[in-house]
C-alpha cells in the first residue's frame, strides 16, 4: 500500500477513529487502526467490540492494499508531522514507512487480515435528523443513563418512533430524562434501546451543524449512523424498556417559574459542603415568592434565598443535589417551571412544548437530617 | 474578626497564599489560611514549613481578630460566589460566616493561635530586580535541579553574587544551566542554595512584570522574597555547592549553528519511539551542512535531516533526547549554537554573551545501541 494525504485530513480520520479504540484490550488487534486504500477510497477503520468506526479520508492512492497500526502511536506521530503532505507505505514485512519532507518514521505494523470484520447493516430506511438536533437530544439526555451493568436495559436510551415523533428516554431509578423532536416525515413505529457509550461517543464525533443531517439505520439488532464521510456501527440492547408513560401524569400543587442559572449556581456551590459518599440533601422551602435553599453538613452551612414565582400551594421539599444540577445544567431556557405535588412524590421539570420533560424524585430529609 | 473585602482581591489573595499549603500534612492546621485583621491590614497566612507566605488583602475592617480557616474550602467557596462584596465574620465558637448578596455559609473554623509563627528576617540588604527577570531566570534554570534528595545541595539552586554580577546555577548531574544577569547595583559577595520547590512557587506567584521589583533579602538561614503585598519565606539549603568553574573551559572541535525550533520539533517526534523506562539516544550524525537525527527502538524508527552551519569537524554524538529537549523549550533564541569536543565530552549550548550556558552529558550510544 501507498497513499498520500494531507496532515489535516489524517488528523480528522484519526481523531473519529479513535473513538472506538479501547486503551487496555485483550484482542491487540483492537488496538489498531486499520488503513485500508482499495478503488477510490482510503478508509481508516476501527473496532472495540461495542462501537465500529469506518471514516473515509481523502488522498492519493499510489498503491492499494491494507495494514493496521497502532492507533495511538499513530495518532500522536502525526499530530508532532509538518503540516504538510504525509506518504504512507508499506511493506511485505509489515513495516510502515510515514514520510513527511525531510523526516521519515519506520514503524512495526500488523496484517490487517486478524481485524474482526464489521457488522453488516443493510440500509433500508433511514431516520434523517439534523446532526445539530441529534447532538442535543444526546447531551440533554445521555447523563440520566444509568452505569449500573446489572440492570442492562437502563444503561441504554429508548430511541421510539411513532409516525413523525422521535421520544428519546433515559433513566437511572432516581431521574428520567425525556425528549420529544418533531420529524419532517412519516417512519414505521420503532422502539429500539441504544447503548450509552455509543450514544456518548457518537455525540463527540458529530459536528453539530444545523445543516449537515445524519440517517440512522436500525436492524434487530444492530444501529448504524452515517453521516458525512463517516459510518459508526453499535450493537443495540436486547430487552423490554420500562414503561414511563404512567409515571408522568399530569397533576401538580405547586408550580413555580425560576431562574435557571441562579438555581443552578446556588446548587453548584451547595455541593462545596457534601461530601460524595453522605447523600445530604439540598432542602428547598418555598413560601409566596420566595425560595430559600438550604444545606447542612458536618463541613458547615449554606442559606440563600432567591425570588420566584409561584402557583399552588407552599412547599418544603429536599433533593440530591448533584441529580438537580445535571438537569439545570442541561437546558437552555432562561427560566424553568417546575411542578410539585408534595415532598414525597416525583418533581417534573418541563417547557410548555414539552420538548424536554425532567421528572426527578425527592429524597426524604427528615430521614436523613 | 469581621472584615469586608472585593471577591477579586479575595481570590488574588488566596490564589497567593495556597502556594504555601500542602494537601497532605500532618499537622492540619498546615490546611488553613490564617486569615488576621489588624490594624489597617488584612493579611493572609500559609505556611507548609517549608514556605511561609503572607500576603495584604485590601478590605475594610469592621472588628479585628483572626481566624484560620480550611484553605482548599474557602477557595472553592469564594470562587463561587457572585462577583460582589464579601463580608467573613467570626464567632467565639470560631465558626466563619461568609456573607455575599443574599448567600450565607457557615464553616466551621480553627483557633489560629495553634498556627506556626513564621521565621524572622531582619531587612538589611536587599538584592533588587524585576519580577521579569527573576521569572525568566527561574524558567531557564529550574528544570535542571534533582529531585534527588539523597544529594540535598542538588536539590536547589546556587545563586551566588559578586559586585554587580548575579549567577544562579542548576544540575542534576547530567546537565547544568547557568544563567548571568548584570545589576544595576554593587552588593558584598553572597553564595546561598535556595530550594528549589520554594523557586518554582515563587515563579508561579511572579507577575512577571518589567516595571515590577522583587527585593530579597538573605540571613545564614533563610531567604525572604518581597514584592508587591507578598513576602515569601524559605528556609536555605545547607552545605557546599559543586564548584563548576573547572567544567566550564572554552576548547572546542565542532561548532554548530541551528535552527532551535526545528531542532526541538524533531527531538520532540522522536521522544514517541522512546519508553520512559529505556534509555534510547537520539543520535546526531553532523556532516558538513547538514545534521541527521537518527532514533532507533523496538517501537519502530526515525531518521531526519536538518540543514546547519558548522565551524570545525564532522561529529556523531548521542544524547538523551529528554534532556536536550527541556533545554531546547526554554531558550528564546531563533538559532542556537552547540559546541562540541568529541562523542565523550560534554556538548555546551550558549550565546555569545553567556547570559546563558547549557553543558550536556552526551550518551555512550556504542553502548546502548
Amino acid at each position: 500500500m501507498k497513499i498520500i494525504c494531507k496532515k489535516t485530513d489524517i488528523i480528522n480520520g484519526v481523531n473519529i477513529s479513535l473513538r472506538a479504540v479501547q486503551s487496555k484490550t485483550t484482542m491487540p488487534i483492537l488496538d489498531c487502526i486499520v488503513i485500508r486504500a482499495n478503488g477510490n477510497n482510503i478508509k481508516f477503520i476501527t473496532n472495540d467490540m461495542e462501537i465500529a468506526i469506518e471514516t473515509v479520508v481523502p488522498g492519493n492512492i499510489i498503491n492499494e492494499g491494507s495494514i493496521a497500526i497502532n492507533a495511538k502511536l499513530f495518532s500522536d506521530i502525526v499530530r508532532k508531522l509538518p503540516d504538510s503532505d504525509i506518504t504512507i507505505e508499506t511493506n511485505n514485512y509489515y513495516m510502515t514507512t510515514i514520510t513527511c519532507e525531510k523526516l521519515e518514521f519506520s514503524l512495526v505494523s500488523k496484517n490487517d487480515e486478524e481485524f474482526p470484520d464489521l457488522p453488516t447493516v443493510e440500509k433500508k430506511e433511514a431516520l434523517v435528523i439534523s446532526q445539530f438536533s441529534l447532538k442535543e437530544i444526546l447531551r440533554q439526555t445521555v447523563f440520566c443513563i444509568s452505569d449500573n451493568e446489572s440492570q442492562k436495559v437502563m444503561t441504554g436510551e429508548l430511541f421510539e418512533i411513532n409516525g413523525n415523533k422521535l421520544r428519546v428516554v433515559a433513566l437511572d431509578g432516581h431521574r428520567i430524562a425525556i425528549r420529544n423532536l418533531e420529524l419532517k416525515n412519516e417512519y414505521k413505529p420503532t422502539k429500539v434501546i441504544i447503548p450509552g457509550k455509543t450514544l456518548n461517543e457518537i455525540s463527540k464525533i458529530l459536528s453539530g451543524e444545523v445543516d449537515n443531517d445524519v440517517a440512522i439505520y436500525f436492524t434487530n439488532t444492530h444501529v448504524m449512523f452515517e453521516f458525512e464521510n463517516t459510518i459508526v456501527l453499535s450493537r443495540l440492547i436486547e430487552g423490554e424498556y420500562y414503561k414511563i408513560n404512567q409515571m408522568l401524569s399530569g397533576d401538580y400543587e405547586t408550580k413555580i417559574k425560576i431562574n435557571r442559572r441562579e438555581f443552578a449556581d446556588s446548587i453548584d456551590r451547595s455541593t462545596l459542603l457534601v461530601k460524595e459518599t453522605d447523600k445530604k440533601p439540598i432542602i428547598l422551602d418555598i413560601k409566596d415568592f420566595n425560595m430559600n435553599l438550604k444545606v447542612n453538613t458536618q463541613i458547615g452551612a449554606m442559606n440563600q434565598d432567591i425570588e420566584i414565582n409561584k402557583e399552588g400551594k407552599d412547599i418544603l421539599i429536599g433533593f440530591n443535589p448533584k441529580f438537580m444540577l445535571e438537569i439545570l445544567r442541561v437546558i437552555d431556557d432562561e427560566d424553568i417551571n417546575i411542578y410539585m405535588t408534595n415532598s414525597k412524590a416525583p418533581a417534573f421539570i418541563k417547557n410548555n412544548e414539552e420538548n424536554y420533560i425532567y421528572l426527578v424524585l425527592p429524597i426524604n430529609f427528615n430521614a436523613v437530617r
